[in-house]
């Protein structure tokens, strides 16, 4: 069994001019890590992130916390190897032994834990353990004209009032079937402005938003699809890429993933028959 | 007393043909907020967020969570108003409660606790409180021409491997005094290709980092610049714009911090005397 890349292979629809047609892509993998100390015995950080250079990963986080100073504060690292780990998710793991003797902190890692809507619960393999199951199906009616998603971008970029002024901010859109924007939110956290959007929705008794298309400013990862799967929206895009773990997301619960959105193109990673295209 | 805007003023150094000059600014406000739960009394979240809508963004959170599932289960949203709470951090801990006889479980937030460098620690004002003590002083010393801050970029891009197969990476790259790169990590998480890069600087004994530059793909927020002086670099250059929050960091404790880096052109937030500007 080999560490998982740090690209994954995909097949996107890419929309342009009108046309749908299919080719091979690349995604960035996104995956859980678990970082574990070995003694004392405990999980001191699960962050989504790329394989690769996942022992450099593990040393830097524990470097940023305070935990460790120097090399030599660290004894081992080695990806996990218990026994009731599946294969799969073993280099998922990172155990790291400390020096014999060092005395450590970690009440400053307690202070430090962050929330987003990232997983806990590494050393499983399946995405109902990524705490995704429960929520409310994702509505299959909805079918919506290509010229609509074209016209999302450019509304986007003129609702972006701070980004305007700071060039520092994500943004949430949320828009009708019509491809008429309803609100925006914007924030230098992703998922803050995202949280926002649903939490307007929310508040304004209009959940799920199940009949609603919301777009992102940047990427598309984990944490955005988790968000949109809560509060049941069909159709997720995004200027720019998404991430492997947020294509997987989107086909399982059929959510309608677009991304690299600019006028007139864009791609389709999964849900392509909410999509239509007139014909000519 | 006023919420925090969404935006700060700032007066900052654009660098462009040689010539540094000074101008009025803008940047994305950038401050913790703490969402706690009345009853039972507990603080479920601290993020870093921009100011505005927070009532939103504490609901948003809590229905992403599964903690709430429509409006009627929030009784009350408000800032806080503990007398023993600064004034200007009232606005940076919303409140929550919920509909009497709600049953939540709350474990699942446990379980999606999730680490950045972020504070654990509002209600308190000064950066002291942000966990920012006890790091390495930064060296004074180091000046570079800007020349080689403008041949950053272009390495910076032609070194993204993945991302250039996927359009979907953050990378943060090492750079010597001389400008040329050493090394370069990339991740779905920004956060995560720096302690990657840390890492590698730790694992090979390279720490502390005084006499290099990191760059940074995107925005530089508080934990690129946590992370940037617990390794005690003394230059921070990124492709886009910093928050108020990294400027503030970088202004206390004496960091370079270099914004909106493209090739020829740059803005200078924090510490220019590091900048060397040959007279014509």
């Amino acid at each position: 069994m080999k560490p998982p890349g740090s690209k994954t292979k995909a097949t996107v629809w890419v929309v342009e001019n009108g046309q749908m047609r299919s080719r091979f892509d690349q995604l960035a993998t996104e995956e859980p890590l678990e970082i574990r100390l070995v003694s004392p015995k405990k999980t001191v950080a699960v962050t989504m992130r790329t394989p690769g250079t996942d022992f450099e990963l593990a040393a830097g986080f524990l470097y940023g916390e305070g935990v460790v100073s120097n090399r030599d504060d660290i004894q081992r690292i080695s990806y996990c190897v218990d026994p009731d780990v599946d294969g799969e998710q073993r280099y998922n793991i990172v155990n790291i032994e400390l020096r014999e003797g060092l005395s450590v902190d970690l009440s400053p890692l307690e202070r430090h834990f962050f929330t987003t809507s990232a997983c806990g619960v590494c050393g499983k393999a399946s995405l109902e353990t990524l705490g995704l199951r429960g929520y409310p199906a994702i509505s299959k009616e909805l079918k919506v004209p290509v010229e609509v998603i074209y016209s999302l971008p450019e509304q986007l970029r003129s609702a972006q009032r701070v980004f305007s002024a700071t060039g520092g901010l994500h943004a949430a859109a949320l828009f009708n079937t019509q491809g008429e924007l309803l609100s925006v939110r914007e924030d230098v956290g992703r998922h803050n402005a995202l949280d926002k959007l649903v939490g307007s929705a929310l508040l304004s008794d209009q959940l799920p938003l199940n009949n609603y298309i919301v777009m992102v400013s940047g990427r598309s990862s984990f944490e955005i699809l988790q968000k949109c799967l809560a509060a049941g929206v069909p159709i997720v895009c995004a200027v720019s890429a998404p991430s492997s773990l947020a294509v997987a997301i989107a086909k399982e619960f059929g959510i309608t993933l677009v991304g690299f959105l600019r006028e007139e193109r864009f791609n389709v990673y999964s849900g392509k028959e909410r999509l239509a295209i007139a014909s000519t």
